[in-house]
């Protein structure tokens, strides 16, 4: 079947059920951002395959919402399938709501899967209904019914993320949540977010691609640890890590018929921009909603966490400096593509040690127009051959056991314009601010975001994503609760948080530039409450795209610090050529 | 009777109606920052006279809450008053309500006089008096009662701020503000912000000290345009130029009777952050929450206000570059007093021409340790002579019909240390950040803070009050909506908008400094949408001030391009010893 016929099957079905609109969202019951292919319902409807991604139908029109990384990747892939592409963010483009209030009338049906849906996402679209005079069913399920090729349901074994990665064991973890949620009036609560579940029961799995989380609901107070999941994916090595802190196994599928069974008196802690209105509709108890409690422990990484997470760096930073050089070898001889360059970091990586399991993200390496193409996925339909010219923009990461990795870097293959050279370095100029950061505890990322933009905008230019997300350890290489965007998150930045670092500047149809560490959120060094950043990741930036005319003397002394730390770090792990190359990459600059 | 035999008189009165604790804030029934002398009953009760303080009284104690500007002030002023010092934001002292649980007791009455309390601060308390079991009255008026020394009311005519200044009359305004409160679904607005009055109505006054406002209330809708006024403010002139544009005068005493009249079908807007509680009880019919869609407008200044603006900062630029000049000279001769400095700016303002009305605060001239109370009033009390030696901070601003002006310079008198060019460099950089800033449409103040807050962060410095506010036409100083601070404000700057930018930095028992100018929000010149700031203030920094070595190419730039802006529009208004003062001034720096 195609997406078209898709399509159709879908409005077959709508019409049965006398739906005129149904609203489809990429995510899965845990509100995942990267999801099993059991949920793909919306790639499958659509044919778009980036992570964000909503589809809404009625059942004489069509139309995908996505954000700005997805713009140029969804026009290619929903052209001919009966969708149109809608921008979100400020681009004109209608709302879902608006492009459905002009297609809808008084009394139509719009329908969702509420398991699919937050709290909030669903309070929101019952107001707007209201609003309109539309009705809302949250109980229409069309995937169990005409996607007939679906993949099965994930059932990948749960391993034990060891104590000596992990830093904290469940007793003083699950001590921790239950302190937190009784100060909130809460005595129990529940947990669907699998990285939640993930970091809180020292628990992985292979259930989702790039992230190493397995699929279950947890529930804890201060008398119960349950977690529900398919019993064959338990262990006996799981069995026996769970049973020595007193976690109770229970079946996944009993996770509705458990929350009805809770009764007036208990008040159930629940974050309602992650736990879905299916099951928050199933507790007949009191409900206290909050962010989640288990999202702001888990940001602040402990000591052990730390050293785990600066040592899989320092072994990522080699297998990408291997690369880089491979490349300037390689690419004059010809013959090395896009998906050549994702597959050799990918086996750098794997060659790394021990520690190494998989990508923490699909890998973006974008040539030339490519590069414009903020989260483009290299494919072999629009792979391309690497000339020794132009720019080339290359996003990975690897998830190891004791840390997760999302590094960007941006080189060029043959002789800069000054036009790539003076992009470059105001990206750069911009990353450098916001690395050198200092600030009071309290502050927030969207009060420093502005540093890593202020050198674009002054040249009238700007990038249409954030600039910094939270990162989980051997867990989602997007986490919460911290960011550093423009939007509004009244969460501080604290000692102990992973954030990305990573603006970037995208001209459609030439090139793509984009520059990106993490960096560790450290106590400064200073007298008084100031915090400031450590650089994670240990990778040369491009010398040849550096403008040093338009740097100041202290950018040229930041990064030949962050070069000379680089070398430092890295020449022990390296020999011959790749220890050459790494020492010209990070000769000081004047 | 002295501050002790006040605060004895309140107790009295609230042992007669059973009161346990009763709260008193600064402001007066239109939530004014200055009040008239009527409504200083604060003032009267502590003796504490700065423009944000709450007072708190129990039977057995006392305090005043105010924030970082005033606390060398406040403690000064309180000594011995029996009312103790609270220092409000992240000082470590307790919050009004934490003070007050930890001295009352379950149906204890906490009572207010609820004219002088916001909406939304009488649901806070509301709130917190249920968690508690407190009572709350808001009915309880002390000041009518043992107030026996209390200032008239007051009385001064009202006049008409005349379309040269204004730039839009009365039709124009309230066409657009019904049109606003339409589209927020409401028939008609109550005003009760004495500048939104004023600005509505081309209208001004002067009941308050340094804002030209006239004691009013308004209500508008597509068929009504009120004043609640004395009838006595009301001159011929100002009855003509209300009855042309279609506005009906009532008794100011009549607002409540005349909101109790509502009836069902009409629905009310109000800000619940301007409009006491009493005037919001008293609507009987339907009432829209929102912010005050006046203050939005008034925010946008319009060609023929901008043109004012620049104007009026023209002339007070040129009366304050007299005034250093005339410091320089004068100071090692001696005798040169902060009094006499304050004395001195004044007349040379009220010299600069037919325009100039008053100052537009109460001048801060603080010399040595006094600079570093960064809200200092000059008293006789107080008051030191200057030496040829240290730092004096210069904060104060006319009040022109064409524009308001606020500036604050700080000059060295002597030779200055590597301390003080430090910190004064650091403060100069924050602020050349500020003004060089570049951003799209949209852009919050609260973004921006950072960048004048930067060069102090990086060397453990910070200051504790707000970096920049909007500024009224012939209005209040310190104006919303807008703001550019650490604290969430949802506000984005718009075109059109005067804000101001003071970072500073306050050693205690030193000196301080503050460098602010007001600046414009202009569109750049840059393609797309983008804005950016225009100096207003025209005054040249201290070059003997500036560690040029602690500055970047492109702030030399910056500084040698608005100096010989200074300079440009200055001289053809100077002439002698000030004309070759302000050229010395602004002589590039290498």
């Amino acid at each position: 079947m195609s997406v078209n016929q898709h399509l159709d099957a879908l409005r077959d079905y709508m019409r049965r059920f006398n739906v005129d609109a149904v609203i489809i969202p990429g995510t899965d019951p845990h509100q995942s951002e990267y999801v099993s292919d059991y949920y793909k319902f919306r790639e499958w409807l659509t044919g778009f395959t980036g992570s964000n991604g909503t589809a809404v139908v009625t059942v004489d029109d069509a139309a995908l919402w996505t954000d700005s990384r997805y713009f140029l990747q969804a026009a290619e892939q929903l052209d001919g399938t009966g969708f149109s592409l809608m921008r979100e963010g400020d681009y004109g483009d209608l709302s879902r709501t608006e492009w459905l209030a002009e297609r809808l009338g008084e009394d139509d049906v719009i329908a969702i899967d509420g398991r699919l849906f937050t709290v909030n996402e669903v309070n929101r679209l019952d107001h707007y209904c209201g609003e309109h005079g539309f009705m809302l069913a949250t109980d229409f399920v069309p995937a169990d019914r005409i996607w007939t090729d679906r993949p099965p349901f994930p059932k990948a074994s749960a391993y034990v993320h060891e104590l000596k990665y992990a830093g904290e064991d469940i007793d003083s973890k699950v001590t921790a949540l239950v302190g937190v949620i009784e100060q909130l009036g809460a005595t129990g609560v529940l947990l669907t977010a699998l990285d939640d579940i993930a970091w809180l029961y020292n628990l992985r799995g292979d259930d989702v691609l790039y992230t190493p989380v397995v699929t279950a609901y947890a529930f804890v107070s201060s008398s119960e640890r349950s977690l529900f999941i398919d019993p064959g994916k338990v262990t006996t090595e799981v069995k026996e890590h769970l049973r020595a802190s007193g976690v109770h196994i229970r079946e996944y599928d009993d996770i509705v018929r458990y929350l009805e069974r809770k009764r007036d008196g208990e008040y159930v802690l629940l974050d309602p921009d992650r736990v879905s209105d299916t099951l928050a509709q199933a507790l007949p108890c009191g409900k206290v909603y909050s962010p989640s409690p288990v999202a702001a422990l888990k940001a602040v990484k402990n000591d052990v966490q730390i050293e785990g997470f600066r040592s899989a760096h320092l072994r990522d930073a080699a297998a990408l400096v291997k690369l880089l050089g491979w490349l300037e070898r390689s690419v004059p001889a010809g013959g090395v593509t896009e998906v050549a360059v994702a597959e050799k970091i990918a086996s750098l990586r794997a060659g790394s040690g021990d520690l190494y399991r998989e990508e923490s993200f699909g890998a973006i390496v974008g040539y030339g127009e490519h590069g414009a193409i903020v989260h483009y996925e290299v494919t072999p339909e629009t792979d391309v051959e690497l000339r020794p010219e132009g720019l080339l923009l290359i996003d990975t990461g690897g998830q190891y056991l004791d840390g997760t990795t999302d590094v960007t870097r941006t080189v060029t293959l043959g002789t800069p314009s000054p036009e790539q050279r003076r992009d470059y370095t105001l990206v750069l100029k911009g990353h450098l601010a916001l690395q050198a950061a200092v600030f009071p505890m309290g502050t927030t990322g969207m009060q420093l975001d502005v540093l890593a933009r202020m050198p674009l905008w002054q040249s009238g230019l700007n990038y249409g994503h954030g600039t910094g997300h939270g990162v989980g350890q051997f867990l989602c290489c997007h986490e919460g609760p911290q960011s550093i965007r423009t939007n509004f998150n009244p969460t501080p930045l604290r000692a102990g948080m992973v954030t990305s670092n990573e603006p970037g500047l995208y001209l459609a149809g030439e090139y793509g530039i984009r520059i990106e560490n993490l960096m560790l959120c450290v106590k400064s060094d200073l007298p008084g409450d100031f915090l400031a950043f450590e650089p994670l990741t240990l990778v040369p930036y491009d010398r040849r795209l550096i403008d040093s005319s338009m740097l100041t003397a202290a950018e040229v002394d930041r990064i030949n610090a962050y070069h000379a730390l680089v070398a430092e770090r890295l020449l022990p792990l390296l020999s011959g050529d790749d220890a050459s190359w790494l020492q010209r990459a990070t000769a000081a600059i004047g």
